[in-house]
Protein backbone atom coordinates (compact mmCIF):
# COMPACT_ATOMS: atom_id res chain seq x y z
CA UNK A 1 0.00 0.00 0.00
CA UNK A 2 1.08 3.37 -0.69
CA UNK A 3 2.57 5.63 1.94
CA UNK A 4 4.00 9.04 2.31
CA UNK A 5 6.26 10.69 5.07
CA UNK A 6 5.42 14.31 6.04
CA UNK A 7 9.27 15.24 6.02
CA UNK A 8 9.97 13.14 2.66
CA UNK A 9 7.19 15.63 1.74
CA UNK A 10 8.85 18.51 3.38
CA UNK A 11 12.09 17.83 1.95
CA UNK A 12 10.42 17.73 -1.87
CA UNK A 13 8.43 20.59 -1.73
CA UNK A 14 9.67 23.68 0.74
CA UNK A 15 13.32 24.85 1.26
CA UNK A 16 13.22 24.58 5.02
CA UNK A 17 16.39 23.51 6.63
CA UNK A 18 16.83 20.17 8.21
CA UNK A 19 16.72 21.75 11.68
CA UNK A 20 13.08 23.29 10.94
CA UNK A 21 11.76 19.81 9.19
CA UNK A 22 12.58 17.85 12.13
CA UNK A 23 10.73 20.23 14.80
CA UNK A 24 8.20 20.47 12.99
CA UNK A 25 7.11 16.30 12.39
CA UNK A 26 8.45 16.36 15.96
CA UNK A 27 5.46 18.87 16.61
CA UNK A 28 3.08 16.68 14.74
CA UNK A 29 1.04 13.47 15.59
CA UNK A 30 0.05 11.07 13.37
CA UNK A 31 -3.66 9.04 13.58
CA UNK A 32 -5.55 6.12 12.31
CA UNK A 33 -9.13 7.15 10.81
CA UNK A 34 -11.30 4.28 10.02
CA UNK A 35 -13.36 4.51 7.01
CA UNK A 36 -16.26 6.68 6.84
CA UNK A 37 -15.09 8.56 10.09
CA UNK A 38 -15.07 12.15 10.40
CA UNK A 39 -11.76 14.29 10.88
CA UNK A 40 -13.92 17.53 10.86
CA UNK A 41 -17.32 18.41 10.72
CA UNK A 42 -19.49 21.39 8.88
CA UNK A 43 -20.37 23.51 11.73
CA UNK A 44 -16.99 23.17 13.97
CA UNK A 45 -14.24 25.38 13.92
CA UNK A 46 -11.37 23.49 11.99
CA UNK A 47 -7.93 23.92 13.64
CA UNK A 48 -5.87 21.29 12.29
CA UNK A 49 -4.38 20.68 9.03
CA UNK A 50 -4.19 17.11 8.06
CA UNK A 51 -1.37 15.50 5.54
CA UNK A 52 -2.09 12.02 4.20
CA UNK A 53 0.02 9.60 4.50
CA UNK A 54 -1.75 6.63 3.58
CA UNK A 55 -5.44 6.41 2.78
CA UNK A 56 -7.92 8.80 1.28
CA UNK A 57 -9.97 11.90 2.70
CA UNK A 58 -12.73 13.99 0.98
CA UNK A 59 -13.77 17.57 2.07
CA UNK A 60 -17.30 17.89 1.41
CA UNK A 61 -20.42 20.02 1.90
CA UNK A 62 -23.88 19.36 2.56
CA UNK A 63 -26.75 21.65 1.19
CA UNK A 64 -30.40 22.24 2.81
CA UNK A 65 -31.77 19.57 0.86
CA UNK A 66 -29.12 17.15 2.08
CA UNK A 67 -27.13 17.24 -1.05
CA UNK A 68 -23.63 16.33 -0.96
CA UNK A 69 -21.29 18.36 -2.89
CA UNK A 70 -17.13 17.36 -2.73
CA UNK A 71 -14.54 20.21 -2.61
CA UNK A 72 -11.91 18.32 -3.17
CA UNK A 73 -10.44 14.18 -2.54
CA UNK A 74 -7.51 14.08 -0.75
CA UNK A 75 -5.26 10.89 -1.74
CA UNK A 76 -1.41 9.85 -0.13
CA UNK A 77 0.63 13.32 -0.14
CA UNK A 78 -1.87 15.98 0.18
CA UNK A 79 -2.68 18.13 2.49
CA UNK A 80 -5.92 19.59 3.92
CA UNK A 81 -7.52 21.87 6.34
CA UNK A 82 -10.66 23.86 6.23
CA UNK A 83 -9.05 27.20 5.89
CA UNK A 84 -11.69 28.93 5.46
CA UNK A 85 -12.83 28.11 9.01
CA UNK A 86 -9.06 28.15 10.31
CA UNK A 87 -8.49 31.57 9.15
CA UNK A 88 -11.84 33.63 10.13
CA UNK A 89 -11.87 31.57 13.27
CA UNK A 90 -15.95 30.24 12.03
CA UNK A 91 -17.92 27.10 11.90
CA UNK A 92 -16.59 25.66 9.00
CA UNK A 93 -18.74 24.76 6.22
CA UNK A 94 -17.37 21.53 5.49
CA UNK A 95 -16.92 17.86 6.62
CA UNK A 96 -13.89 16.39 6.40
CA UNK A 97 -13.84 12.17 6.25
CA UNK A 98 -12.34 9.57 5.52
CA UNK A 99 -12.93 7.75 2.35
CA UNK A 100 -10.29 4.22 3.33
CA UNK A 101 -8.64 3.30 6.17
CA UNK A 102 -6.30 6.61 6.86
CA UNK A 103 -3.02 7.13 8.54
CA UNK A 104 -3.13 11.00 8.71
CA UNK A 105 -0.31 13.47 10.20
CA UNK A 106 -1.79 16.31 12.05
CA UNK A 107 -0.27 19.85 12.84
CA UNK A 108 -2.02 22.27 15.32
CA UNK A 109 -3.09 25.65 13.71
CA UNK A 110 -1.17 27.55 16.57
CA UNK A 111 1.71 25.66 15.76
CA UNK A 112 1.63 26.64 12.48
CA UNK A 113 0.63 30.41 13.14
CA UNK A 114 3.90 30.10 15.01
CA UNK A 115 5.78 29.05 12.52
CA UNK A 116 4.45 31.43 9.65
CA UNK A 117 5.10 34.16 11.58
CA UNK A 118 8.81 33.90 12.81
CA UNK A 119 10.12 31.78 9.81
CA UNK A 120 10.07 33.41 6.31
CA UNK A 121 10.56 30.44 4.22
CA UNK A 122 7.93 28.42 6.48
CA UNK A 123 5.54 31.75 4.83
CA UNK A 124 6.76 31.34 1.45
CA UNK A 125 5.55 27.51 1.70
CA UNK A 126 2.25 28.49 3.02
CA UNK A 127 1.43 31.15 0.49
CA UNK A 128 2.58 28.70 -2.20
CA UNK A 129 -0.02 26.38 -0.67
CA UNK A 130 -2.73 29.23 -0.80
CA UNK A 131 -2.05 30.69 -4.15
CA UNK A 132 -1.78 26.03 -5.50
CA UNK A 133 -5.54 25.97 -3.72
CA UNK A 134 -6.66 29.41 -5.42
CA UNK A 135 -5.47 28.27 -9.04
CA UNK A 136 -7.39 24.81 -8.08
CA UNK A 137 -10.43 26.53 -7.06
CA UNK A 138 -10.41 28.83 -10.33
CA UNK A 139 -9.77 25.90 -12.67
CA UNK A 140 -12.81 24.22 -11.58
CA UNK A 141 -14.68 26.93 -12.22
CA UNK A 142 -14.27 27.31 -15.45
CA UNK A 143 -13.94 24.26 -15.74
CA UNK A 144 -17.95 23.56 -14.25
CA UNK A 145 -19.31 26.80 -16.36
CA UNK A 146 -18.24 25.04 -19.76
CA UNK A 147 -16.17 21.65 -19.67
CA UNK A 148 -18.33 19.05 -21.24
CA UNK A 149 -18.66 15.66 -19.23
CA UNK A 150 -15.96 14.39 -21.12
CA UNK A 151 -13.54 17.26 -20.45
CA UNK A 152 -14.62 17.33 -16.97
CA UNK A 153 -13.64 13.45 -16.89
CA UNK A 154 -10.37 13.53 -18.62
CA UNK A 155 -9.45 16.45 -16.36
CA UNK A 156 -10.26 14.54 -13.10
CA UNK A 157 -8.12 11.57 -14.19
CA UNK A 158 -5.11 14.00 -14.42
CA UNK A 159 -5.57 15.48 -11.04
CA UNK A 160 -6.56 12.00 -9.42
CA UNK A 161 -5.05 9.06 -11.69
CA UNK A 162 -6.26 6.17 -9.24
CA UNK A 163 -9.00 7.75 -7.18
CA UNK A 164 -11.59 5.95 -10.31
CA UNK A 165 -11.00 3.16 -8.63
CA UNK A 166 -11.02 4.02 -5.22
CA UNK A 167 -14.25 5.95 -4.81
CA UNK A 168 -18.08 5.02 -5.67
CA UNK A 169 -19.11 6.09 -9.02
CA UNK A 170 -21.78 8.15 -7.54
CA UNK A 171 -19.51 10.50 -5.88
CA UNK A 172 -17.02 10.89 -8.46
CA UNK A 173 -20.21 12.16 -10.60
CA UNK A 174 -20.89 14.51 -8.27
CA UNK A 175 -17.19 15.68 -7.64
CA UNK A 176 -17.56 16.80 -12.03
CA UNK A 177 -21.01 18.27 -10.81
CA UNK A 178 -22.55 15.53 -13.89
CA UNK A 179 -25.27 13.05 -13.14
CA UNK A 180 -23.75 8.90 -12.70
CA UNK A 181 -26.03 8.19 -16.17
CA UNK A 182 -23.98 10.74 -18.22
CA UNK A 183 -20.57 9.49 -16.23
CA UNK A 184 -21.32 5.74 -17.14
CA UNK A 185 -22.11 7.08 -20.99
CA UNK A 186 -18.34 9.37 -21.02
CA UNK A 187 -16.82 5.99 -19.93
CA UNK A 188 -18.09 4.03 -22.38
CA UNK A 189 -17.71 6.66 -25.32
CA UNK A 190 -13.94 6.56 -24.17
CA UNK A 191 -13.58 2.80 -23.79
CA UNK A 192 -14.85 2.27 -27.24
CA UNK A 193 -12.91 5.20 -28.74
CA UNK A 194 -10.27 3.74 -27.36
CA UNK A 195 -10.77 -0.18 -28.62
CA UNK A 196 -11.05 1.38 -32.25
CA UNK A 197 -8.16 3.23 -32.90
CA UNK B 1 -21.27 58.90 -9.99
CA UNK B 2 -20.17 56.68 -7.18
CA UNK B 3 -16.61 56.98 -6.33
CA UNK B 4 -14.09 55.19 -3.92
CA UNK B 5 -11.02 56.43 -2.67
CA UNK B 6 -8.62 53.64 -1.70
CA UNK B 7 -7.24 55.45 1.29
CA UNK B 8 -10.40 55.37 2.57
CA UNK B 9 -10.75 51.80 1.55
CA UNK B 10 -7.20 51.11 3.55
CA UNK B 11 -8.52 52.67 6.47
CA UNK B 12 -11.54 50.64 6.60
CA UNK B 13 -11.09 47.76 6.11
CA UNK B 14 -7.10 47.50 7.43
CA UNK B 15 -5.07 48.30 10.74
CA UNK B 16 -2.09 50.12 8.87
CA UNK B 17 -1.35 53.53 10.65
CA UNK B 18 -2.02 56.50 9.17
CA UNK B 19 1.67 57.02 7.51
CA UNK B 20 1.76 53.65 5.78
CA UNK B 21 -1.66 54.38 4.23
CA UNK B 22 0.06 57.49 2.83
CA UNK B 23 3.09 56.04 2.20
CA UNK B 24 1.20 52.95 -0.06
CA UNK B 25 -1.19 55.59 -1.82
CA UNK B 26 1.39 57.91 -2.68
CA UNK B 27 3.07 54.89 -4.56
CA UNK B 28 -0.07 54.08 -6.55
CA UNK B 29 -1.30 55.53 -9.24
CA UNK B 30 -4.38 56.55 -11.05
CA UNK B 31 -5.81 55.89 -14.76
CA UNK B 32 -8.89 56.00 -16.71
CA UNK B 33 -9.57 53.31 -18.57
CA UNK B 34 -12.21 53.71 -21.26
CA UNK B 35 -15.38 51.39 -21.68
CA UNK B 36 -13.74 47.79 -23.25
CA UNK B 37 -10.34 48.92 -22.92
CA UNK B 38 -8.47 45.66 -21.08
CA UNK B 39 -6.01 46.39 -17.57
CA UNK B 40 -4.52 42.61 -18.61
CA UNK B 41 -4.49 40.14 -21.31
CA UNK B 42 -4.68 36.40 -21.20
CA UNK B 43 -1.26 35.51 -21.79
CA UNK B 44 0.38 38.23 -20.17
CA UNK B 45 2.33 38.00 -16.56
CA UNK B 46 0.24 40.53 -14.37
CA UNK B 47 2.51 42.71 -12.23
CA UNK B 48 0.25 44.95 -11.05
CA UNK B 49 -2.96 44.79 -8.69
CA UNK B 50 -6.08 47.12 -9.43
CA UNK B 51 -8.28 49.21 -6.95
CA UNK B 52 -11.50 50.39 -8.36
CA UNK B 53 -12.54 53.77 -7.77
CA UNK B 54 -14.84 54.29 -10.19
CA UNK B 55 -17.01 52.23 -13.04
CA UNK B 56 -17.06 48.60 -13.42
CA UNK B 57 -14.46 45.60 -14.54
CA UNK B 58 -14.43 42.18 -15.43
CA UNK B 59 -11.91 39.03 -14.57
CA UNK B 60 -12.47 36.77 -17.03
CA UNK B 61 -11.36 33.56 -19.52
CA UNK B 62 -11.98 32.81 -23.49
CA UNK B 63 -11.93 28.86 -23.75
CA UNK B 64 -10.54 27.19 -26.81
CA UNK B 65 -14.28 27.18 -28.16
CA UNK B 66 -14.20 30.75 -28.13
CA UNK B 67 -16.83 31.27 -24.98
CA UNK B 68 -16.34 33.85 -22.65
CA UNK B 69 -15.98 32.46 -18.49
CA UNK B 70 -16.65 35.43 -16.06
CA UNK B 71 -14.71 34.89 -12.57
CA UNK B 72 -16.32 37.81 -11.41
CA UNK B 73 -17.09 41.26 -11.82
CA UNK B 74 -15.68 43.93 -10.07
CA UNK B 75 -17.28 47.21 -9.04
CA UNK B 76 -16.22 50.02 -7.03
CA UNK B 77 -14.32 49.42 -3.70
CA UNK B 78 -13.33 45.95 -5.17
CA UNK B 79 -9.59 44.64 -5.45
CA UNK B 80 -8.75 43.08 -8.71
CA UNK B 81 -5.91 41.18 -9.98
CA UNK B 82 -4.26 37.85 -11.52
CA UNK B 83 -2.89 36.21 -8.46
CA UNK B 84 -1.84 33.27 -9.56
CA UNK B 85 -0.34 34.66 -12.49
CA UNK B 86 1.86 36.97 -9.80
CA UNK B 87 2.21 34.64 -7.76
CA UNK B 88 4.07 32.16 -9.84
CA UNK B 89 5.08 34.02 -12.20
CA UNK B 90 2.94 32.85 -15.11
CA UNK B 91 1.52 34.21 -18.20
CA UNK B 92 -1.94 34.79 -16.86
CA UNK B 93 -5.25 32.27 -17.69
CA UNK B 94 -7.73 36.05 -17.65
CA UNK B 95 -8.32 38.59 -18.99
CA UNK B 96 -9.04 42.54 -16.88
CA UNK B 97 -11.49 43.97 -18.72
CA UNK B 98 -13.43 47.88 -18.09
CA UNK B 99 -17.23 47.49 -18.58
CA UNK B 100 -17.37 50.84 -18.10
CA UNK B 101 -15.37 54.03 -18.02
CA UNK B 102 -13.48 53.31 -14.82
CA UNK B 103 -10.73 54.86 -12.65
CA UNK B 104 -8.32 52.56 -11.59
CA UNK B 105 -5.58 52.90 -8.56
CA UNK B 106 -3.10 50.74 -9.86
CA UNK B 107 -0.15 48.88 -7.21
CA UNK B 108 3.03 47.51 -8.38
CA UNK B 109 2.93 44.07 -7.12
CA UNK B 110 7.11 44.82 -6.24
CA UNK B 111 6.03 47.52 -4.37
CA UNK B 112 3.28 45.16 -2.36
CA UNK B 113 5.58 42.36 -1.42
CA UNK B 114 8.11 44.31 -0.35
CA UNK B 115 5.54 45.82 1.43
CA UNK B 116 4.09 42.61 2.93
CA UNK B 117 7.91 41.56 3.67
CA UNK B 118 8.89 44.56 6.19
CA UNK B 119 5.27 45.07 7.55
CA UNK B 120 3.30 42.69 9.46
CA UNK B 121 -0.29 44.13 9.67
CA UNK B 122 -0.05 44.95 5.77
CA UNK B 123 1.06 40.80 5.48
CA UNK B 124 -2.50 40.47 7.90
CA UNK B 125 -4.23 42.29 5.48
CA UNK B 126 -3.45 40.55 2.01
CA UNK B 127 -3.77 37.09 4.15
CA UNK B 128 -7.43 38.21 5.11
CA UNK B 129 -7.67 38.96 0.62
CA UNK B 130 -6.32 35.79 -0.02
CA UNK B 131 -9.03 33.64 2.19
CA UNK B 132 -11.76 35.85 0.87
CA UNK B 133 -10.83 35.19 -2.35
CA UNK B 134 -10.66 31.11 -1.42
CA UNK B 135 -14.18 31.44 0.54
CA UNK B 136 -15.84 33.16 -2.76
CA UNK B 137 -14.01 30.93 -5.10
CA UNK B 138 -15.43 27.94 -2.61
CA UNK B 139 -18.80 29.25 -1.86
CA UNK B 140 -18.75 29.65 -6.30
CA UNK B 141 -18.48 25.47 -6.56
CA UNK B 142 -20.55 25.24 -4.30
CA UNK B 143 -23.47 26.62 -6.19
CA UNK B 144 -22.29 25.97 -9.52
CA UNK B 145 -22.85 22.56 -8.26
CA UNK B 146 -26.13 22.44 -6.84
CA UNK B 147 -27.89 25.69 -7.07
CA UNK B 148 -31.19 26.55 -8.88
CA UNK B 149 -31.02 29.24 -11.64
CA UNK B 150 -33.00 30.94 -8.87
CA UNK B 151 -31.12 30.76 -5.78
CA UNK B 152 -27.59 31.12 -8.17
CA UNK B 153 -29.59 34.55 -9.67
CA UNK B 154 -30.87 35.56 -5.82
CA UNK B 155 -27.39 34.75 -4.58
CA UNK B 156 -25.74 37.31 -7.56
CA UNK B 157 -28.15 39.91 -6.26
CA UNK B 158 -26.39 39.76 -2.31
CA UNK B 159 -23.09 40.19 -3.90
CA UNK B 160 -23.62 42.83 -6.72
CA UNK B 161 -26.80 44.37 -5.76
CA UNK B 162 -26.34 47.03 -8.61
CA UNK B 163 -24.30 45.15 -10.98
CA UNK B 164 -27.65 43.99 -13.01
CA UNK B 165 -28.44 47.08 -14.34
CA UNK B 166 -24.54 47.73 -15.66
CA UNK B 167 -24.17 45.00 -18.05
CA UNK B 168 -25.64 42.68 -20.67
CA UNK B 169 -28.00 39.89 -19.63
CA UNK B 170 -25.95 37.85 -21.08
CA UNK B 171 -23.32 38.15 -19.54
CA UNK B 172 -24.97 38.01 -16.19
CA UNK B 173 -26.13 34.71 -17.29
CA UNK B 174 -22.31 33.89 -18.38
CA UNK B 175 -20.81 34.16 -14.60
CA UNK B 176 -24.09 32.24 -13.03
CA UNK B 177 -23.67 29.36 -15.59
CA UNK B 178 -26.86 29.27 -16.99
CA UNK B 179 -28.62 30.06 -20.40
CA UNK B 180 -30.25 33.61 -20.81
CA UNK B 181 -33.46 32.22 -21.56
CA UNK B 182 -33.41 30.78 -17.93
CA UNK B 183 -32.61 33.91 -16.59
CA UNK B 184 -35.31 35.85 -18.27
CA UNK B 185 -37.52 32.96 -17.06
CA UNK B 186 -36.60 33.44 -13.23
CA UNK B 187 -36.71 37.20 -13.35
CA UNK B 188 -40.52 36.88 -15.18
CA UNK B 189 -41.00 34.21 -12.02
CA UNK B 190 -39.56 36.32 -9.17
CA UNK B 191 -41.09 39.37 -10.53
CA UNK B 192 -44.41 37.83 -10.87
CA UNK B 193 -44.11 36.50 -7.36
CA UNK B 194 -43.28 39.43 -5.81
CA UNK B 195 -46.09 41.57 -7.39
CA UNK B 196 -48.50 38.80 -6.18
CA UNK B 197 -47.39 38.90 -2.30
Amino acid sequence: MKQAGFSTYLYANTELDDDLIRSITENCRSVWYKKNEFLLRQGDICRQVFFVEQGLLRQYSIDEKGKEHILYFAPENWLVADRESIFFNEPGSYFIQALEDSKVTIADQSFINNLAEHNPSFLTFNNRLLHNHIRHLQKRITQLLSATAEERYLDFIKIYPDILLRVPQAMVASYLGITPESLSRVRKDLAQRHFKS
